[in-house]
Order: C-alpha cells, then structure tokens, then sequence
C-alpha cells in the first residue's frame, strides 16, 4: 500500500470543508477520540465555536489481532447536552468509531451522536456521518510525522 | 498589544524542541488541558510515543473578572501511573494552570505533575516547569486563526 503524506495545508483545507457540512447542526460539545482526533477536535471547536471539548481513548485487548475488541476509557461527562460530534481522523477498520458510537449512545441515551473524520476507507465497516476523503493509501497524517525525532 | 500570528510551521519547530527538553523524564500520560492545549498534546504524545493522553477543561465563574475563580471540570482518570505531563498553549495570567496543577496534585497525590507551554508571560502568576517562547504580544495560534469562516 502507498503512503499519503497529508500535511497540514491538506488538513486545513479538509477541515475547513468538514466545518462547513456540520455546522448547521449546532453541535454543544465534542468528544474527541485520542490520540487521532485530537488535533481535529481542536480545529473543528475553534471553527464552531464549542467550547466543551472532552476526549475518549480506546486500546485493543490484542494488538496482533485487526479486528480485536476494544478497551474504551471513558472520561466523558456529557451531562445537560443533547447534541454531540465525536470526533476521529480516519475510519480505518472501523472498530474504533463503531465501538466509541455504541457505547456513547447506550451510556447517554437523550443524547444524539453524529461522527465525522477526515477519511473512510470503503472497507471500514462503520461509516461516519460525516467524512471529506475516502483513503486508498496508508495515511501519514502531518502530527504522526513531523514530531519524530 | 500587537498580534503575533503564530503558523504551524512556527509550532513544529517549538514543539520539537520542547519534545527534546521533556523527553529524558520518560512521562507515562499527558493532560491537556482543553481547548488550548489539544493540538500540542496529540503532537507531543506522537513525538514522545505516549499513548495516554486525557483532557481537562477549565471555565471562569464570570468571565468579566480577569483573574477570577475557575471551574474544573476534571475527565482524567490517571491511576496507574507516575509521571504524568500537563501541556497547555500559553501560560498568560496563569489562572488556568495553576488551578489544574494544584487540583491535579491534591487529587493525585502519588503522581508527579510536570507542566509545559510553548508561550510563558513573565506577568503569568503561574511559571510552567518547561516552556519555550517567552510572550510579549497577543499571540494569535494558527488554531484559533485558521479554522474560521
């Protein structure tokens, strides 16, 4: 598989794009699925003006399985909001953004979900609501690169 | 006050540099603190290979008072672990740091807190552990720059 060098100019221009298709919805917060949606997040609260950003982390039970199940490490306190944006740069395997959506909404029932990324890969098998790219490459995202030493 | 954009090119060679001061102290977890400091955690945690990262979010009581008092809402779960980082983007008043040092460590109180910016203002009542650029201006972060309409 190719690897995609995508840099922040890409990212500003997707994320200014995602901006733009979700903000009518008036989200109130964001939860941010970390590390990958960490840097998202903070463009999308700067560009919606939410100031309620909190994060979700997951890990994999067994590394060596791609499909395994996941851990998810809830540090969200949703309470009082109705209308949420989780989060995450890529719809990879799906496994994360799927497991992260099931357990929000079955922990926050009054509460409606909506999830972005940056990129879907066809093969995922969870689509977000929102996605601008759809990934044939690996992705080298910008923030997984350029801080290597 | 003159204002000083601050692009991302100006944040990579920052955040490089302050990965290289911290890294010797093999941190187990970050905090970021929400929402200025999410873009410098997710690349510190890529640069330093720390996969831990949890948010914590900070609301003045009235937000006329400059140096008023803060609420904390606290999203970390940190047991388990040590030596725990706290990055934020700028150390301005210091209000905001300060309280999340001292709330962190009283909760916490067999974790080492170590806090980090890139901007540090000498009238900051509160001095980071690590920081890079000393602040003189309004500094204008390609984050809150960038992102909107």
């Amino acid at each position: 598989m190719r690897m995609k060098y995508y840099s922040y100019e890409d990212f500003k221009t997707d994320t200014t794009f995602l901006i733009d298709r979700v903000r009518d919805a008036k989200f109130e917060a964001i939860v941010a699925v970390a590390r990958g949606g960490l840097t998202l997040s903070h463009a999308m609260a700067e560009g919606l003006d939410i100031r309620q950003v909190q994060s979700i982390r997951t890990e994999l039970y067994d590394k060596t399985i791609k499909r395994g199940r996941l851990n998810i490490f809830d540090t969200c306190h949703l309470e009082g909001v109705k209308k949420v944006l989780v989060v995450d740069d890529i719809a990879d395997s799906g496994d994360t953004l799927e497991a992260v959506m099931e357990y929000l909404e079955k922990k926050y029932e009054d509460i409606e979900f909506v999830s972005c990324t940056l990129f879907y890969k066809k093969t995922s098998l969870y689509e977000p609501h929102f996605w601008i790219n759809e990934a044939d490459d690996w992705i080298d995202f910008f923030w997984e690169r350029d801080f290597l030493k």
